[in-house]
């Protein structure tokens, strides 16, 4: 079977901690370890989040006096790319003896016209307090959104329509090899009239890419891999209660909790209802028993 | 023919010029411009330094208030393996057309106990006046030199062994995929007993990665671009002649300058004589003439 994870940003770095390297690598050895017995029983291909990550790296970049003005969000996403790809090759290679695991840089082709360039909505970098927001807002020219308690600047989030390497990522699949990539969603780019490539300010959501390259993948399954048990129905209502089978007309109906959840059911909607196949939505931690259908939110069509 | 070009750093980015990504980003469209041909005539693969850009992440790192220590190196150098990378298969896939590009992600082995550890000697990051750099080593714990009438901040760089992800750059190769690897020298890692994968804090030289690549791939020319013409015997002296044809001893016995001279003119004569195959060093626009060895230096046993 060809399976899709897809770890959350968060799985990496957890709200609060230093986003310290080792902090990092550290996290990613205990998702290599989830992981590993999928990658024994199946072809297993990788992709993760990296909202904390690029925001920390865009606040670095415009920090840097050294720079005419900071870097844009495609070179960003590329370097949260070889930066996590290369901490999670590490991570699976030591925690699955024999794999051939490798990283491939991906671009995820967007609409230029996509309306979400005039409605940025994707949450990237620290939690500020109010005040602090709205005075970097106006210093750097940030969109800011209110995020919880707290406030966090976004940025554009436009529909992934094509995994630029998919051809690249099938031959290393088809060859055994444990692939890790599109990750933060892909670097955004879009395409002019000739097939010219072009990077865009924008951050595509890593669910909703996940559902491309499992689709393109041929995949059976995928499996979304975040921090809570499972889609909860009725959430922050008296009758909530977790969701462990769903349809995606009914999954899509339910009142979901602001953030990336959203996303998360769109993905799994979307990649069930294209193929057949099931999707999951769970703990990294459940990720054998969410594959199982013993955990987690499972989406059949 | 399968061929291996070796890029500068200095090539996305001169000295003087400001670290911005869109000036790098047209260094390196110019980059792809002087590739093009080979590309297309031969099975090219691409490795690339990354000195300055390691070095300015490295800074940002340094600086932000948000962490508890900066990033070490072998994690800014898969930052830079992505962001490079990224930049290099645009450009390379809107100067070729048809062509299928990809990075992939590379780490390097190491000795654990190699010698350089001892004896910190690649220079990283920007220039500064003498006692500015004095200064940031006492603040930072910089080991730093002399470069030229400049002082930098210089890490240790020892010899690389193995490149961890080379079937599957042979795979890529092998599909007829334009290759992008081993991007800074590739990441610096030990490997233990059991074969388990560690950073290191330290620069692997790119050349000499590069001429490792080349023996690996079956390659019958390694090219080792760069900003001068040739290597220069006698440089210094009144009698200073560019280099045209050389053996691997002659060239050793040359008095070079300072700087990233010696590392190529050492990964070029180590490809001629482990393999039979021509080496040469010279101008990334001279890349065709560098292969017909009617440009540059050279190198043959």
């Amino acid at each position: 079977m060809r399976i899709v994870a897809a770890l959350g940003g968060n799985a990496l770095l957890e709200r609060g901690e230093h986003p310290d390297s080792d902090i990092q690598q550290s996290h990613v050895e205990d998702a290599a370890a989830a992981l590993a017995p999928l990658a024994q029983a199946h072809d297993l291909v990788i992709t993760h989040g990296n909202g904390p990550q690029v925001g920390m790296l865009a606040m670095e970049s415009a920090r840097d006096p050294e720079l005419s003005h900071p870097y844009p969000f495609d070179v960003l996403g590329a370097q949260t790319q070889g930066m996590i790809g290369y901490w999670l090759v590490q991570a699976l290679t030591a925690a699955i003896p024999g794999a051939r695991v490798g990283c491939l840089i991906c671009q995820t082709i967007v609409d230029s016209d996509d309306p979400a360039f005039g409605n940025p909505a994707k949450f990237v970098g620290p939690v500020y307090e109010e005040s602090q927001a709205r005075m970097l807002a106006v210093q750097r020219g940030w969109a800011i959104r209110q995020d919880g308690a707290a406030w966090r600047r976004v940025v554009p989030s436009p529909e992934p329509r094509e995994i630029v390497e998919m051809p690249l990522i099938n031959l290393l699949v088809d060859s055994g090899a444990l692939v890790v990539c599109a990750g933060g969603g892909g670097v955004p780019v879009t395409a002019d009239s000739s097939g010219r490539l072009q990077g865009v300010e924008a951050v595509v959501d890593k669910d909703l890419t996940a559902a491309l390259l499992a689709r393109a993948l041929g995949a059976t399954a995928l499996l979304l891999l975040t921090d809570v048990d499972a889609v909860i129905d009725g959430f922050g209502t008296a009758h909530a209660r977790p969701v462990s089978r769903a349809r995606p007309d009914d999954l899509r109906g339910l009142r979901l909790p602001a953030g990336s959840m959203g996303p998360k059911v769109e993905a799994a909607c979307r990649f069930a209802e294209a193929t057949g196949g099931t999707a999951a939505i769970g703990r990294l931690d459940d990720a054998p028993a969410l594959l199982a259908g013993t955990a987690g939110t499972t989406v059949r069509r």
